[in-house]
């Protein structure tokens, strides 16, 4: 009953016109940022992965938040894909010569951020709060949400060992093969995230990593059941081009987890939660026969205008299949 | 019988040959400093006031330890008296645009030894063994010890409020008046220092604040009692030169909590914890009559050749001291 009130609500303070993007790093970032320059503030809300957030010389890290934020900021280092424009390496150096942690590079620009979020969280403000703090700082009109307040680890199994995520991913640069992604059973959306899902018209998951970025949120309860049920379309960017991957282990865990390395197999992952999937003109006819409605564009976002034009393409997309059902 | 047995021991190892330096901020620093400049390491143990630390943005800061270790390794900040030399300040900026915390100025290089150190104590390294490993990265041979290993904050009292030492200190610039300086009951020791005292011949109170520097140490159990029993003598080097502070709070505290600001006040301070008593020739004459072993030099330490000869002149009046015992 609280439910249904609650959903009723909603829906008749905001029509579904809002759309919300699914992301989690680089590939995430850049669509949301393109998603960003379309839509306006109040239409879009991002919910970010924090899977691979963690604890690191006493500070809470959130690699996935902070590339999105810094990205929507403007301020981002676009050369590494993670970390800010313009980034001094001071105290990190300092770090190493005190023979400190340094297989985690902090830049000092970066390190601020990190610095303000733990001071928020230890003086008890929530993630939500935290982000949207420094968003206002960062002149971000976006509504950028972390999937959960509560931390929700992303580990990797390897060969018997269990790797909490960024000593995978970073300190043995994914290297280790992963035989399976382990995500936490009891994670929980925030209430910020419900709420954008319940208004939710269409929902874009972007081309991030399917496993490492994109199914620790859909494995937060209960947004998959929400995407099954409530958006009038989901729609996901294909994150393999041409039997690769633009940028870190997608293709490489596809490969070790005993999948084909193709966007057929990404749709395929994502399975009955999609209503389309747009995916790179040099995978055209691979999805023929799938029963998914299928857009085949240029998906590879090199330039800034690449991801306004992949946005623009998505949503066009997305839009035509919420209008049909 | 165990202790008498440890102590037993002690003695036979090493015959009294240690002299060990309590010590707070820049005075004690700098007297340390000359002492270090003057004795083998093996032959000085320098122990230093946690009481001012804190934890802040998630990280453990040590200011009193790091203003000594940093002296000691001649990287100190000598116009501040806190900090680094050289020092470049891109993350705090940063922190102060994000909205943080920013009261309290951390360095670039500085922030290095909060987050090296707050990563050892994560990973569960007592501070004294953090501090051996901070030492030996900074080419510091001598010895400088943490009075503890767990927090022993000191707090103020200031007209019915309760203040952490730091927010007093930095973030109110110690202008709020001290009614009492409240010390923690249950501090103790560390082996380390126990073991430092145990073989100490001399025992040299540096020229730190008496009520927030050196009665935090003393205050940590069983040093007073050791200090009393232990060493051949017990020098204390006055903090008040013509009735003011070098630098810090302890002249004004001294009014506030109803004691005349003299070099004699302050050794009246430490009572019969005393043997002798170090003061500046501009306050000759202030302690006749006093019943204390006296000796009136040039205690303002300028230059680095001051910090030696003050070292050198202690030194000379503490020993023959300890011969006369």
């Amino acid at each position: 009953m609280k439910d249904e009130g609650r959903r009723q609500k909603s829906k008749i303070q905001n029509p579904k016109s809002q759309i919300v993007c699914l992301a989690g790093g680089v590939g995430g970032a850049k669509l949301a940022d393109g998603l960003a320059r379309i839509l306006p503030p109040q239409n879009l809300t991002i919910i970010v992965n924090t899977g691979d957030d963690f604890e690191h010389l006493g500070l809470t890290v959130c690699p996935d938040l902070d590339t999105v934020m810094y990205t929507l900021a403007g301020v981002a280092n676009p050369e590494t894909g993670w970390g800010r424009a313009g980034e001094s390496w001071v105290t990190m150096a300092e770090v190493s010569r005190l023979g400190g942690p340094d297989w985690f590079s902090l830049g000092d620009l970066d390190l601020a951020a990190h610095l303000t979020r733990t001071a928020m969280l230890r003086d008890g403000e929530p993630l939500t709060a935290v982000t949207r703090h420094l968003c206002q700082k960062l002149d971000i009109k976006h509504s950028l949400l972390p999937m959960c307040d509560r931390p929700a680890p992303t580990q990797i199994e390897s060969d018997g060992r269990i790797l909490p995520f960024q000593e995978w991913f970073v300190k043995e640069r994914w290297q280790p093969p992963v035989t399976k992604v382990i995500l936490p059973e009891d994670a929980r959306a925030t209430t910020a995230v419900i709420r954008a899902l319940e208004n939710a018209g269409l929902v874009i998951i972007a081309p991030s990593n399917p496993f490492v970025s994109i199914d620790p949120i859909l494995n937060v309860y209960p947004i998959r059941a929400m995407l099954m049920d409530l958006p009038q379309a989901v729609v996901a960017v294909s994150p393999i081009i041409g039997g690769q991957a633009v940028k870190g282990p997608a293709a490489k865990m596809m490969q070790e987890m005993g999948l084909p390395v193709s966007a057929r197999a990404a749709a395929e992952h994502y399975g009955e939660l999609l209503d389309g999937f747009v995916f790179d003109v040099q995978d055209a006819g691979q999805l023929d026969g799938a029963n998914v409605a299928q857009l085949s564009v240029d998906t590879w976002m090199r330039a800034q205008e690449d991801r306004v034009r992949l946005a623009q393409d998505v949503l066009t997309f997305a839009r035509s299949l919420a209008v049909a059902t």
